[in-house]
Parts: C-alpha cells; structure tokens; sequence
C-alpha cells in the first residue's frame, strides 16, 4: 500500500494519494495538480478516481484539471447541482488494488460530505484509516456556520451525529487523514500534529468530549471570518473551474515597464515580510507576506484585475504563483525584475512604513491620548485578549469598514505578529492615511514581553 | 510537532525522526546519516537524542556517526556492555518540545529491547504513537530466534508479555512505528503497509490472534535464516563501528585498472538484474542484484577482502555504496568505468549464464533425468510449496554446502523470482560448475504458468 | 551576458540561450522546450526571440511550443515557404539587452541556413560568437546530401564559400557555437569537444584544411545514412509540429494489459541494453537501446501506430517518452509496469537472443562455412574496415532488404559496439529468422582483440 | 573532452574541471569542493591533478582538501615556501586523456602565477584554451599592487610581458578561462561576460589597448583597496587551511539561546537586504547581505570570535555557511531561529536604521547644513563621481576611521545602491552614533534621478 500526504501551505490543505497493485486515488486535489501525476509515476501507478470530501470553499479544487491529465473517474457526495463528475450514494465502494474504499456521506460542515474509509483486505477486513474532508480534524471539528446563521443549528447537530454515529465507531484504532491541519481557516483551534486516530480524538479532542447539546451550543456561537472569496470558490468547485495545463510562470518587468502596468488596471501585491516592506515599499501596493498569499489575497483582491507581484526573492516566484492560483487568481501578469531594490536603484520613488517594537508601542501609547490602536484580528483572537481601548476590524473586513477609523490621527496596527497588521497598514495607506505605524511581534511579543490585555 | 519516517529499502529498515520546538529525537538512524541532519535542518530543528530501540544485528547502525555531527545523546537499553552511549531504565523520560517520549522495557526480540511511547502534550497526555523497534511489526512480530534454540522459549514469553503487556495496553488508538516494512530478514511475513495501530495490530495481526501458549509454540517452531554476518553487526553495534565522514564515492577504473585490481584480492560484484547478468558478466563475479545488496552481501562477502563494483548503470553507484557501508563494508576500491560493455568493447573476455523461462524449464525438467533442480529460497518457502525432486539449499548457506550439488550434471537454479537464484548460480559458476541456469520467474512464474508444485 | 548551451543527447544537438539586461533569445530550441523557460526564469530575462539555424531534419523544431508558452517572435532562413514565424534577411539585426545579433545567410547545409552572430556591445564591436547551425561544427562541417545527389555540388559550393566568405572573415577569436556536437547523423566526424573557435577550426579542422575544389569533391563524394523520419521531420519543421503543453507521461500497464494493447495495432520498442535484451524479451519488440531511441526510432516506427515501451529501470520512462517526442512520436500508450520482470514473473513467455562475444564469436567464423556475418553499420565505417566475407546492409534499410539475407542461416549480427546489431537481430527475429546472434562488442571488441579486418 | 566552470558568486572566482578519457583535472578549487567530486563522478572521470593558477589571496583555495577526499597530485608555481603540494617549472606538461596541458610561468599579479594551456590531442597540437588564473581576465587584467607601492613597477612590467610575450602568442582563437568574473576584487572593470578568447581580449580589453609604458603606468597608479583578511588567505595559501571534512550548518538557537551566546565573546551577523535591515534588526549586528559575505565579512570579522547568524530566510543558511568557509570563517556557532520575527515575537527589543530614499536624502541635504553625506565606495567609485561635500572613507576602513566622522551629527552613509552603505551604518551604530540613515538606491539612483555629481 503507498500512502501519501500532500501538504498545501498557507491554507494547510492536505490532499491523500492511495495506492495498490497498479492503480491510486486521490482525496481532495489542488490544482496545481503535476505532483499527484509525479508521485503516481515514482510508485508505478495509474491514478483511477479522484475523491472529493466536499465542495471546498477555502481553495480551488483540482478534480477537473487532474481529470483532463489523467481521465480518473471524480466522485463527490450527493445534493448539489455539480457540473462536472460523478455522485456517490452513501456506503458505496471502490477498489484500490488490495484496498477497498468506502464512501460515508457525513454532512454537517456541508450538506453534501461525505468521508472515505479504507480497509486493506491483504491484512484483513478492518478499516485502517479515514478520509474525513472538514468532518474531524485533529483536535478540532468542522465549520458549520457556512450555510448562515439560520442553518447552524442543522448543521452543527449533523455533524455531531456524522461524528459519532458513522466516523467514531469505525474504530479507536483508525487512523484520521482530514483535509486541514494548523492554520487552516477552516478550523480555528486544529492541532499542529499530523498524525491522529480516532481515539486519540474520542480521547482527548476538546470538541469531542462535550455532549450532544453542548457540542451544538459550542458550534452554533462560534464565529469565525467568512472571506468574501469563499463564494467564488464555491462557485469554481461546483462547476469545475477553468483548465490551466503547464503552470505559466509571469515573465519579469523593468522599473518602467512595471510602472506602465500598474498605470493600467493592475494591481500590486509585495510579498515581503513586515521590516522589509517597512523600509521600503511602492506607493499602493499591498502587502500580505508570501504564506499569507493563499488565505489573504482572497479578503482583497479582485478577480477582475490583473496582478502585479513584487518579490523578496526572486526564486519565491513559483510559490507565490501557485499560491495565487489555489485561490483562483490565474491573471499574474508579471513581477518586477530585481525587487525594490531594483526600483529605487533605478530612481524610482519608494515609501516606508514606520515600524515599531513592542517597546516602543508601548512608550507611544503611554505618552499620546491619540493614537488609535487597530486590532486586526478575528473575533476569536480578539476575545481571548486585546489591549484595552484598541479598535477591533478585522483585517479582511478593514476595506469595507474604514469609515470606521479616524483618518486625522496616528494608527498603529496590531494583529497577532505583526503579518495581518501590515497587511491592514498598507490597506491604509492605499487609502490615504498618513501616520500609520505596523508593531512588530503585536500580541505575541507584546504578551511576551509581559504588557497588560484584557478580555473586556 | 514534526514526524518523519525515513525508510531504507532492502533492508525495509524505518528510523524515524520526530521534533517539536526546536529540539528533535531519531530514532535507530541509519549509518549514512546525513539525511537526518538535512531533515532537521530542513524543520529548523537540533538533534538532541538518539533513541536505539535494540542492538540491530541487520545493519550497522548510525547512532556514533550521528553523535559525531551533532553531539546528541544517544541512549539504549539494558543488560548489554555497551562502549558508547547511555543506558535506560524502564519509565525514562525525555522531553522533545511539547512531546514526552517514554522509554519502554520491551524485551523479546532481544533482552535488551525498548519501546518509546509518544505523548503530544499540546493536545493532551494520551499516547499517540509507539516506536516498537522489533518488538511489533504490521502483521508480524519480532524474531525470537537471535539467541539460539535454547533460549527461543525465553524470549517468544517475553515478547508475549511486551507485547501483551505493555504495548497494547497503551491503547488501540496509538500509531505504531516499528522499525521494518516489508521485505526485512526480521519479520518474514510483515504487511507491506505502513500505516497501522495498535488496535489495528490487535484486531487482524495475525499473531496476536493467537494465546500465549500458541503464540510461544509458533515462535519457538519458526527458523528465519540467520546471515553470517548478523554477528559482525552486532558487534558493531556493540562496540560502535567506525566514522565514515562524508560518504565516499569509489572512482571509475579503466577494464585494464579494473582487472589488475581483480588480480590482487578484490571480489567482483556484479549488480546487474539477472537478464542482463545472464547475457554476458566477469567471470567469477557474484551477481547480487542493487537491491539485494543490502541483504545478500553479508551472506556472501568477506570483511576482509576490498570490493569491486560491476553497475548496469553509473548512476547506481551512490546506492550501491550506501547499501553496503550500511552493512559494514567500508571498502568498495572501484568501479568498472562503462560497465560490462566498457569490459567488453575493449576486447575482455565475457561470460554467460544460460536463463531459462518457465517453459523451457519445464521441458528440460520433463525431458532429462539428469537435470538438478536447485532450490535457493528460505525454509518457510520452500514448505509452503516447491518443484518435486528438487534439491533445497538456502542460497545464503550455498558456499558452504557445495559438496551437496552434484557438479556433473546440469543444474537449474531457482528462488521465488530469479533474483537469488542469479546469485547462486554465480556461486555454482564461481566453484567451477559448467551446466548452470537461471530460471527467470522461477517459483513465482511457475505457480503463475500453472505447473504443480508439492508441500511434500 | 548569459549563455547557456543546452544539450539534447542522442541527437547530439545543442540549442542556446543568451541573455543580457532582461532579455533573451533562444537559438534552434527543442520542443519539449520548458528547460528554456525555466533557465530564463533563474536569470531573470524574458524569452523575446526565437531564431532558428535552418529547417532542422533529424528532430522537430520546438519554435511553436515555445512561442506558445512565451509570445516570443520566430525567425528563421529565406527562400521556404514557412507556415509560420518570420522570415530574415541577410545582415538583419537584434537587440538583446546589450547583445547585438546579426542575421547572416549561409547557405550550404540547406538554400535557407544562416548564422547569428553576436557582439558584446558593452565591451566593444568584436564578434564574440557566432551561432553557425549546421553549416561549421567542430572538426566537422554540414551534410550537403539532403537535397539529393544532384543538388550536392552546388550546395558544396555555397557551403564552402559560406563558411570561407561569411564565417571565417568573423575573426579567429569567435566563439564557434554549432547545432551539434560528436554523435551527431548531421556530421559523422564532429569533434567530441564542445568548446571551439573559428581560429581552432580555420587551424585543425581538417575540412577546412581542404582547398575549394578538394572541400567540394570530398563533400559532393560523402554519403551519410539519410533516415526516412527526416521527411516528417521537415514536414512538421516546415508547417509547425502539433503543440504539446505539458509532457506527458504514459501509465504503467500490467502484463495482462500491455499484451492486450500488443493485440491491436500498437508496436513494442524495448529499450534495455543488449546484454539485459539478448537475456530476456518479449517476442516481436525492437531493440533500441535508450540513448539510441531519438535516432533510430525514426528509422524503424510508423509515425501511425502508437507505441509501448518495455524499459530496463522505470525512472528512463520521461526520458524515452522525451527522446521519442523530439522525434515527432506523441503516441506512447503505455509501458510495462516492473519491465521484463513483471512480464515474466506472471508467467508470460519470453525470448532470448543469444549473445556472443567476439572470441566466441571468431571460434563460430572459423568452424562453420554458413554463418551470415551481417554488418549493420554505416556506409563509411564499413569502408574504413570490416569483417572479410561480411554482408553489409545499414541497419536502417534492414527491414526493406531482408530478402538479402537468407533465412535458413545462422546470422550474426555486428555493428560498431552491439548496439545497432542489436536493433537489427530483432528486426530479424521479428521476421521470422531462427538462428540470429548479437556480438557484443562487435568490431570495436574484434579490433581491440587484434582479430583482421580488411578495407576491400 | 569534459570542460565545466564552476562559478562562485560574491568573489566571482571562476574553478574550472577539465577531463577526456577516464581522467580530470582541477584549476584552483574552492574549498567546499564536493562539486568537483560529483562532477568527476557524474561524468565518470578521476580527478588525478590540482592545478593552482597562484596563491590566491581572496579566499581559501581548496586544493588541500580535494586532495584529502581524492589523493589528486596538487601543483603550483614556482618561488614560494609552499607548506603542501609540487613545485612547477615553466612548460611543465601533464596529460589528461586526449589532452595535453602545459604550465606557463606568468608572473605579474603575483611572482608564482602561472596559466595552463590545453591541447586537445584527438583534434590537433593547437591550443584550444588557456586558464589564466589572475593574469588576464575578460576586458582587464590582474592586479598589480599585492606587493606594495614598491613593487607595482615590476609586476606591472613583468604582467605586460606575461600577457603579450607568453599568452597572447598562443594565438587568437584560444578560449580564454580566467579566475574571476564581474564583481571580484581581484579586478575591478571585469566584463559581465564569462566567455571570451584571447583575439577578442587583444582587440577590445582596453588594458591591452595600451603601448607598454602606458601599460606599466596606468597599473601603477592603479589603488584597489587590499582586505585586511587577503593576509590570512595567504597564509591559509601557502601552508594549506585547516580541513573542512563535511560541510557543518550550524543549528538553530532559540532567541534566549541566541541572546545568551551573543553575551559571550559571539559576533551577529545579519545577512538581510538593506530595506529588512533597516525595519528591524538587533542591537550590534553587522549588517552584510548575503551576496556581499564572501568580501566584507573579511574586512570587518575577527578570526578569533565565533560569528552568529541572522538570516532573512532560513534556506539562506548553507549559501552564508559556505560563504563564511571560502573565506576562511569555520566558527559559525548558531543561527537565529525564525530570524528577526523569531527575536520579535519573543518580546526581545530590536532596533531600526532610519532608510532614506534618494529623493528624501536630496531634501535633507537641502535642509540642512549639518548632514554629513558618508561615501563608503571605493577610491576609483569616488572618482568617477561623487555628490559634492562629501566624506569619503572605504567601508572597509570605517571600523578604523572613525574619528573622521563626527559623532554628534546626523550621517547619511551612501555607496553605489545601499549596500555597503548598510555595512557602513550598522559599524556606526555599534559605535554608538545616533542619528544614521542609510541611502536606498545610494549614487545609482541618485545619477538615474537626475541630482548632480562632481569629480573634484
């Protein structure tokens, strides 16, 4: 039996190949699909489905694109209106060589989940390990808030019962393959451990170990952030979204000719991390770091517009492409040869954005009556600490709500390390404000470093 | 929390390395050892312990080598008088980042045995995976044969109560890790998965099905074949084998530089797949296929006496010597520049070896008398079915009982699929022998073809 | 400046990139052409032009891929009537960053040949290197034979005064940069060093040490092997190949599989080295060695029947699919999941082709009156010494004069080393002949041994 | 014939491995010489000879461990007390397969230096190329002040009469194959371009331009700056460096780990970009980016203290390991875990350096009278154009100098784009000045925007 897991950066995806004798599946591609193709052909295998766990709304899903390589059968669970592929009933089975492949319907993060459990019948009849989608994750469970407020009572009580009435009593001794890890958006508090089963979850997964009723009444108050991009997603995974064959790396731009696109309708996008955008950056770009590229383009990017990227290094080309394209945006039209520094060395004007220590915040804060500070974070962050008198947006809401923050005084942007708040600052200044500062390390450093928060 | 397991093929041997932090442990490393520097470098981690689970006698292991690039610590189990490393006790623990690691008393396999016990404190303080070293396999168990006859009895109890006792009461929802896949010389029946559990072990693991006393007669009855050159590992492994430094790469010797090497002490070792070998080798090469290497060196080759490689193709030649360092043979002085055909084209003198297909092999069988079928497979094989009239020698004890093959008549050789057949035809050869064949698919094709075989 | 020499093994072709401020051009790419992409996204440049030497014969032009990928402008010779790019003029010039190109017409090889010369603006007005295609190669210079015989005099000539009134006038100090290097069918004497200078070959190219009437008799009075393939070639090199996006690559097929697609119209190429082919094959499959597959597959393969492939190790399946692409073959449908192996683990037959060495070989001659000695090399390796009493057919016109060889006869196939008389014995025994024999080492070995040849 | 340039960036040195047959030669290897060792084995070669073109003196040659790991005969030139290897005459020759190379005695950047000419026997007796170590590179030629004021006169007369007396006789077409490329300190006009020949260099390299007495004059007046660290590499020259063995990363610290070592007798070491720098860095660090290691590490890190690193990424760890090595820098204990954001998030305090663009450098200029404008370039840098007012002092120096700068004013430190301007700044800091900037984009992108320089 191969097994492999294939991890997605930034949004913390797994996706599984499985095979034996000749011939694999995959759980839950990405569209970046060449490494499934790569991994089949080191083992000797021929790739025969393509299993999806739901419709994801967190990246584009792959199924179409590896389909068109490799014209594996997909399969994806029942009650939406797919345009492309095949709909499972509940219970029903492939063949994997010696494995046989069971499909669970487990709706509650979406109506149409399901899960697949595998057993490997050279060993015996025993299931080994389950696919689970955004059913269970390692010391965590699934969304349920996707459908509305209105439906999060149904959902959070499917999930339950897809919980513990189809996937807990497949075994304590099953291994759990879910679709996220940590840092996922698709689960605020998963465990930053890959290796699970489910009773290590029936053990010791906080989630779990609630009844029924408090389950329901913990799943229905949370309230995660629900990016806009989501919808577009959804749309692209329900009717399959546009073919892209090789990935088409962007060609590299002179000063001028960068200058000449952003003239047009392109927007920029600088990748580097918070101290370097700090010290120097180009009027209206944003910033969102290179691994906060596949969660954060989606809050403010448009998909109509073309992109223009400005790289710390030019070899993290490839990723922040790949990146791009997981969350839908195909329209990289080129990054700007030889970064900032080949900007401003060509005369070009750059702009800074003052950074600040902890310490440094700190003293600003005692010393000014003025200063706003802007808390980026989501709702959960927020409530667990914050710095008394700070102004809560979160940062993918910040566009919409500017009205919000005083324009006439200083702002300091605070967010859990400081990636999220340069993000926010440089949403800001796009917007035209003038004293706008990002504290490095924000909460973390500021907890470490022993400053007061509250939870008021 | 960063789990990686790194397998070793032919000797199907898995270490493991896990971290969390920035600190990491390695589990049975291997002799060339820079692949767990690279990983830990590749997490941001530092080595700070080697775990053995048991003195291996079935490769060298890396653990000084290991020490010597990082200085960790490296620990292991009682009884034995050890000349490097640190001893445990039962219950020991060790702290790597979040992780609790426990030290196990699992003896059995052998006395000396330990198991480590994985906790993820950041989720709780259940058990999430097991190192079982050859305590547990999937599928199968540890040998209990190492000590000889009179202590089997001793050892199959222990492993019954380590198993029994203390690893499965651990919980059927922890991971199992053991230290062979399929394919190891140290458990003959092990499931070519990976992934498996205690509860899954529990369940299905055909051994563990068995009581204690059925359990202990099956132990006690089963004879793997025990290489030679188990001894001089332990005796490494004892005692600490010497440091390697960088891993080097022999240089290519010109046919004329190559057989005056030949012509000092130097053995031949030809890698090439039986086909190949078969079409034309160096008289007197042994033929052990790359694969095999790892496994059939030791049977064959002396420590004594330098080596020199015959390759299908260069790029083979860092595996190759791999594979050997990692079985104690430190002194590969060469490699045959262009190979065979380099031999060839330059006017060397080459021999062949006669392949056989099934068919033809079953025609020479039904048409002469004289005909010895030489089987070279292990014991157990050989009981679950063979070729009637055939001759069985272990290819592995086949120098040694030459005398048994009659060397007037032609001889056929086979094994399960041709593999180890070519090496014991190249020892027939080797001794002088002049009718000698290699039967392509042997056991396996024949079954396959239809022809009879007999348990008798 | 960027230069970057990219080599095609087996045709022996070299392709360039050169590069300067953000620009590029590449110079007779192939056509799986990614290799350029990627070396040009390391510098940093954008691929603007692609220019090609000539319309090449013996493999297909990548311009249409790559211009598909990247927008790049094409450019190729005067006087053919293009289905795409653009066509030159003597003497036109382009602009890389600070390269400068000049387009210069070079008749000779073909009516529409030119070089590309380049200086280095910002050192100076120098020539620094010339891209010359096929009309100078090191030691060697163009084919004049493809136009046919009576076309070769006055391609000669216009060869001879191409390189004497447009190449060599450049200056001593120019860097030579040909289409091809040693192991070419475009130069059947090219040098096996890549670096060279127009001075070196004005010096000790011994063709150029020829005066005009000399140069033209020599070139007029060579008969190089013509392939049938180049007439697709130039068909496809002339009209713009299919496009390809993505490589890709076949699927293994288990032995039950592959023999059924053998069933319909598909034909095996096995590409294992003599020795492994000669030990074992499946009956009715070619005979190209890997290295030999993007030469003498167009000699023998219909460009209408899709092809399987039998390989010696499966990590050569990307190689062998991209040498046969290069040769215009897209239509891999599979290859033999775990090679020979597999095909006769399962019980599947097998053949042999009995191997000789040339001592055996000999000992064959000098005992049996009827043994065919049949020569597969070119025509002017036979002339420069053969076997006495050979026969001599190039083995790319084997299978349209079998009616040469008598089929009753034991046949011996020789060429330079084994390889193409290897390709020819199976072309032999796919024809029904009995008593064929491959001789390793052939009339290299022979003549190492000190065994006569004559020149009659 | 095998030929590879080995380029190593920061130094710009150029290694060269040459091979035909089955043997190698190696021209002034690196230290961390593994490349040469899988060269040689990917081509089957041995490396059998070491040729030094001189005693280098801007990094640490490589010889004596390739030796170590290869047994290769090492050679130089003759007159220096050399503590390993053989001594040279003039027109010594060596051969290597088909080719044969001889040694020329060239002294003039150095009294030992010699080149290498190479034949390529299988083509003719003609030189095909030449190494030229540091006596003529591609348009300029070596430097002659290694020795003192006192001596430039007979170097300099000595290097004219290697250059047209020894090398350029070996005649135009010679490809010529020099030590270093653009951007090494061993010659400061260098051409961008790595391939050249000795007609294109006495056509256009503006040195060789030059009567005799112009010559002579012109490399006198010449004052490159001389690294204080070229007398340890010369040293490390003359009487072989330390052996290296693997190459050792160091590993990961902790930021309590980190801060604790840095209390010892340790050096910080930022290898950031100016911009990242400038956002945030920690107290008493040098700034280096890390292309730049290789030179300035020398000029401003003492042998004799361990160096610590911070790293903008940690994949940048074995580039600036390696980069430390060449240089002769083997105690790099520790790197920053997690850099800069790692420091951070700990809550530990971090500095900034106030980054100016050029237009916002020309406004405090104009503002203020009290600017002092910090010029760290070179002498010739400086003399080709400087802004007007301006303090000049070599980066090199400043550690030195610093009396020269006032403390109590604010100082703008410049260079060609902001690098060594972010050196020159952070030994400010270290020093206890207050009010620094550093100058983006620097003379560059002041000239590109139009502000006026002087050469007064």
């Amino acid at each position: 039996m191969i097994f492999e897991r294939i991890k997605s950066a930034g949004i913390a995806h797994n996706s599984y190949l499985i095979g034996s004798g000749s011939d694999a599946a995959v759980i839950d591609p990405r569209r970046d699909c060449q490494i499934y193709i790569d991994l089949a052909q080191q083992h000797g295998l021929k790739i025969k489905y393509i299993l999806e766990t739901h419709r994801n709304e967190d990246y584009v899903i792959g199924s179409v694109e590896l389909n068109d390589f490799t014209r594996a059968e997909i399969y994806h669970g029942p009650g939406l209106p797919w345009k492309y592929g095949n709909t499972l009933r509940d219970g029903q089975e492939f063949q994997i060589g010696n494995l046989k492949l069971t499909a669970l319907h487990t709706p509650g993060h979406t109506d149409e989940s399901m899960s697949y459990a595998v057993a490997d019948l050279s060993s015996g009849e025993a299931v080994v390990m389950v696919f689970t989608g955004d059913a269970l994750f390692v010391d965590d469970v699934g969304r349920t808030d996707l459908y509305g407020a209105e439906e999060a009572l149904r959902l959070a009580s499917n999930l339950y019962d897809s919980i513990f009435k189809k996937l807990l009593p497949l075994g304590d001794g099953v291994i759990l393959c879910p679709a996220h890890g940590a840092g996922s958006v698709c689960g605020l508090n998963i465990g930053d451990r890959d290796e699970s089963t489910l009773g290590i979850e029936r053990t010791q997964n906080p989630i779990l170990l609630k009844n029924r009723d408090d389950f329901i009444k913990y799943k229905v108050a949370e309230q995660p952030e629900r990016p806009h991009y989501f919808r577009q997603m959804e749309k692209y995974n329900l009717e399959g979204p546009p073919l892209l064959g090789c990935i088409p790396l962007p060609t590299p731009l002179t000063p001028t000719e960068f200058r000449d696109e952003m003239g047009k309708e392109a927007v920029v996008v600088d990748t580097s991390v918070p101290a370097a955008f700090g010290g120097a950056h180009i009027k209206s770009a944003y910033s969102i770091w290179l691994e906060g590229l596949p969660v954060f383009a989606g809050w403010v990017l448009s998909y109509d517009r073309p992109i223009l990227l400005v790289l710390e290094d030019q070899c993290h080309l490839e990723k922040a492409v790949r990146y791009l394209i997981r969350a839908g945006y195909d329209r990289v039209i080129g990054y700007l040869k030889d970064g900032t520094e080949g900007w401003y060395n060509a005369g070009f004007p750059i702009e800074n954005l003052p950074l600040l220590s902890v310490h440094q915040f700190k003293d600003k804060i005692d010393r000014s009556e003025e200063l706003i500070v802007l808390d980026t974070r989501g709702r959960d962050e927020w409530a667990r600490g914050h710095i008394k008198g700070a102004l809560h947006i979160y940062v993918g809401h910040l566009e919409q709500r500017l009205v919000e923050v005083p324009k006439d005084k200083p702002v300091a942007v605070i967010c859990n390390v400081g990636h999220r708040a340069g993000l926010g600052a440089s949403i800001l200044l796009r917007a035209g404000y003038r004293k706008v500062y990002n504290v490095l390390g924000s909460i973390k450093a500021w907890v470490a470093t022993g400053f007061p928060v509250t939870t008021d």
